[in-house]
C-alpha cells in the first residue's frame, strides 16, 4: 500500500488510549504512521538521497570467517547477558539460585543456557546410565526404571513457564532494591519441555490411583523432597527428559525431572529418584522448613501450588533506559499458574489509567506470554506498571492489596504489580509506587 | 480412576489401524491400557512388593554438586549431540553446512547451539556497535540503522522452522546413503524468531511499496545477496534480532538477519547490511549460480521460495534402533512453507495402509509440528513411513513422484516420502521404497 495521508483510523490510532502518552496497542500493527507528527522513532540517519552502498567494506567482509561448531555458543558481544548468581549462604555454591537476565531477552522461550537455577545442595553429576527411578508405595507393581526405558515411553511436549516460589520476594522488604529487573523477578523461565505423562507410569505399576498423595525425590545430595497430590500427577505432570528439544540440562534435573504445569519450582523435583504413593503428604523437610507461607497472623499456609497471575514490564526496567523523548515499545512478559493469560494493561501514569496491551501469539495456558504497547514519553518522569488478568479472571494485585492480605513475613508467591519510574534522564528506578 | 478391565472402547483402540501394527492415535491418551496383552511396553524391572528405597544410595548423593553458572551447557554425557559437519570443499571451513542432529531431539523447538548452519564464507565476527544497515534505492529516504536503533522499533515474536533449500539433496542419488536422520534431513530447525516488521522499516524510509522486489545482502565475506520480492516483505517479513528469546547466534546471523517465514533457508540473510528496493530482480550470483533447480528437460525454476510440506521419521530412524518386538512410540517432524500442518499418516507396510498420527499442539503456521503414534512392531521387517499434508492441502510426494516430475538433476527442494527399513534385529536402514 503506497504511503500517503493518514486515514481516520489511523489517525484515532494517534490519541493516546490512557494517561501519559499510552497508544491503542494496535498502534504498530497500521500502515504509514510510524512518522505521523513529532515525537516519531526517528532513530536511523538519514543519507543523502544519492547515497549508495557505504564506501567502505567492514573487516569483517574481508576474509573469510570462523568455521562451523559441533554447539554453537552466544556472541562474545553478548558475555554480559548471564544468569546473576545469589548464594543462601557465604560458602555454599551449590545452594542457592541464579536469575534469568529477563531484562535482556525478548519472545517467550527462554534459552536453555540462561534457565533460572535453584539448587538445595548443588547440581549432581548423574551418569545416565547408572541413575533409577523408582514407583513404589501404594503399587501393585514396584517398578524401578533406567533412563533408557523411560526414553521408550510414548512422550508429549507443552511450552510452559517455571517460576520459583520464591521469586520477587525481596520486594515484601521496606525498601524497593536497586537491581535490575532479572534480578528481582528472574527467577522465571519458560520452555518447551518434552516427556511421559507420569499417568502412564503410575497405570503401569499398578498404583492406587486413588491415593490422594505422592512423595517426589531428587538425587541430589539434599534428596530434595516435596508431596505432590494425586489429582496433579495424573492430570497433566510430565517426567521431563527435553527442553527446548534437547535432553535436560544438568542444572535443570538431568537425566530426568518431574514437572508440574503451573506449580511452584520446587515441587518440579529435579534428578528425580522416587516416586512413592501415599496415603497422606509425608511433611518432608523442603515442605516444613520452607515453601510455607506464614502469614501475618503467625500462622502458614502450606501446599500453595500454582504460582499466581503475575506480570513485570522488561523494557524499559532498570539499566535499559529510554534514550529521550519519543516513541518506545513497552514490552514485558506474563503467567498464570492458573491458565493462560487473558489480558494485560500497562499504565504510564501510576495506575491511575491502563491501555490494554497486545499479547503475542501463540497464548498458551501457563506459558510466558509476551506482551507489548507503544507509548509516546514526553520526557518528563513517569511510572510505569503492567496488570495481568488470566483466564480464571484473577487481576494481579497491587503490592499494598498483597501485603494487607498475606503480611510482609511471607516469603514466596510474591505476584503483584511492579512499578517503574522512569526519570527525566530516562534512566529506570524500582520503586513502590 | 482405578484399574480394571478394560472398555469396549478401550479394547478398540489396541485394534490396529493400519497394516502391519499401527494404533490408533489416541492409543496413549486412554488409561489402563499399557499392559493390555503381550507386547506391552514392559522396560520397567519389577521390584518384589516389600521393596522399599535403593538399598545404596548413588555416589552423586553423598556430596554436594557442582555450583551455578552464568550460562549452561549440555551434560557431558550428551557430548555426541552435536552438529554434522560437512565442508563444501575440502580447506573450505567456512563454507558448507551442519546438520542438527533430529533424530536425538524432540519437542519442535530447535535449540540454539544445535540449528543448522550454512555459509558461505564462514561465520563473520561482527561488532554490533559497528555494524550498519543501510535502506535505499527506490525510498525516499536513504536510511542507515545502527543495531541500537533497530532494537528500539516495536517487535513480532513467531515461532517458524528454517530450512536450507538443499536439505536432504543427496536423496535425489542414485543410492539411499548410508546416513542417520540428521545428516540426511538435518539442515531444517525451528525457533522462536522475534524482530522488527520489515515493513515498518520500509514505510520508515518512504519505500516505492508498488517497486515488487529488493536485494538483500549479507556482511559476511561472501556478501551472500538475494532478490526478495517486495510482497513478502510486506507480508510477514522480520529483521530478526533474538533467537529463542536471546540474541542471534553468530552462526545465525548475528547482530541482524532476514527471516521470511516459510522461504528457503538462504533467502534469510544472515548479518544483513543492505536492502535495496529496486524494479528487477538483481540476479546476484547467488541465485544464478545456484539455487536453482535444474529440471529434467535443461531448464531451470528460478525464484522458487517456500519450502514445500515435508516429514520425517525421527524415532526409529538409522542408529536409533528398536530393542526387541514390543510396543513403540513412532515420533518425527512435518513441516510446510505454505503454511500449518493439517495431518500427517504414518504406515508400517511401506505405504499400503496408513494411520493418522496425532500432532503435538500448538499446530503452528511454518513451524515444526512433532508428530506421534503407537505401533505395535511384531518383529519382523517392516518399512516405516509419514507423509505430511498441509492446510493448503498438498500431501507430500512420493520419492518416485518427485523424481518423475523434475528429474534427479535438482539439488534443491527435496520433500519426497521416507522410508526406513525395519529389520529384524531392531536395526533401521534408509531405503528407496
Amino acid at each position: 500500500m503506497p504511503r500517503g495521508k493518514p486515514s481516520s483510523e489511523d489517525q484515532s490510532l494517534v490519541e493516546p488510549v490512557a494517561g501519559n502518552g499510552l497508544l491503542d496497542r494496535r498502534f504498530f500493527l497500521k500502515q504509514g504512521i510510524v512518522f505521523l507528527g513529532a515525537g516519531g522513532l526517528a532513530t536511523a540517519s538519514t543519507l543523502p538521497a544519492h547515497a549508495a552502498d557505504p564506501p567502505h567494506l567492514p573487516p569483517w567482509m574481508q576474509a573469510p570467517g570462523a568455521g562451523m561448531s559441533g554447539y554453537g555458543s552466544p556472541a562474545k558481544y553478548e558475555s554480559k547477558v548471564i544468569r546473576t548468581l545469589i548464594q543462601s549462604k557465604p560458602g555454599t555454591t551449590g545452594s542457592g539460585a541464579s536469575r534469568t537476565p529477563i531484562e535482556a531477552l525478548d519472545g517467550m522461550i527462554t534459552p536453555n543456557g540462561l534457565h533460572y537455577e535453584r539448587h538445595h545442595s548443588g547440581v549432581p553429576d548423574i551418569d545416565p546410565e547408572k541413575h533409577r527411578l523408582l514407583i513404589h508405595g501404594l503399587v501393585k507393581r514396584p517398578l524401578i526404571f533406567t533412563v533408557e526405558a523411560l526414553l521408550r515411553y510414548p512422550m508429549i511436549s507443552r511450552i510452559h513457564f517455571l517460576e520459583c516460589s520464591g521469586n520477587s520476594l525481596i520486594m515484601y522488604g521496606p525498601t524497593p532494591p536497586a537491581l535490575t529487573c532479572g534480578q528481582v523477578h528472574g527467577m522465571v523461565s519458560c520452555s518447551e519441555w518434552t516427556g511421559v505423562p507420569l499417568r502412564l507410569l503410575l497405570e503401569e505399576a499398578g498404583a492406587d490411583l486413588t491415593a490422594p498423595w505422592l512423595l517426589a525425590e531428587g538425587a541430589d545430595s539434599a534428596a530434595m523432597s516435596r508431596s505432590v497430590p494425586m489429582a496433579k500427577a495424573l492430570d497433566d505432570a510430565l517426567l521431563a527428559l527435553y527442553q527446548n528439544g534437547e535432553r535436560l540440562r544438568p542444572e535443570n534435573g538431568y537425566p530426568v525431572r518431574l514437572f508440574l504445569p503451573g506449580y511452584e519450582g520446587n515441587m518440579n523435583v529435579k534428578w528425580l529418584r522416587r516416586l512413592k504413593v501415599t496415603p497422606t503428604p509425608i511433611m518432608t523437610k523442603d515442605e516444613t522448613s520452607r515453601y510455607t507461607d506464614l502469614q501475618a497472623d503467625g500462622t502458614s499456609r502450606m501446599f500453595t501450588y500454582p504460582m499466581e497471575v503475575k506480570s513485570v514490564i522488561t523494557r524499559p526496567s532498570p539499566g535499559v533506559a529510554l534514550q529521550g523523548p519519543g516513541l518506545y515499545e513497552v514490552s514485558g512478559i506474563a503467567w498464570s499458574g492458573h491458565g493462560a493469560i487473558k489480558k494485560v494493561e500497562v499504565s504510564a501514569d501510576g495506575g491511575q489509567t491502563w491501555a490494554e496491551a497486545a499479547l503475542s501469539a501463540p497464548v498458551l495456558p501457563r506459558a510466558l506470554t509476551r506482551f507489548r504497547t507503544a507509548w509516546k514519553w514526553n520526557g518528563a518522569p513517569a511510572v510505569l506498571k503492567s496488570r495481568a488478568t488470566d483466564d480464571t479472571g484473577t487481576v494481579q494485585p497491587t503490592r499494598d492489596a498483597l501485603v494487607a492480605a498475606h503480611g510482609s513475613n511471607v516469603s514466596y508467591h510474591y505476584n503483584a504489580i511492579q512499578a517503574w519510574q522512569v526519570e527525566a534522564n530516562g534512566e529506570v528506578k524500582n520503586v513502590y509506587a
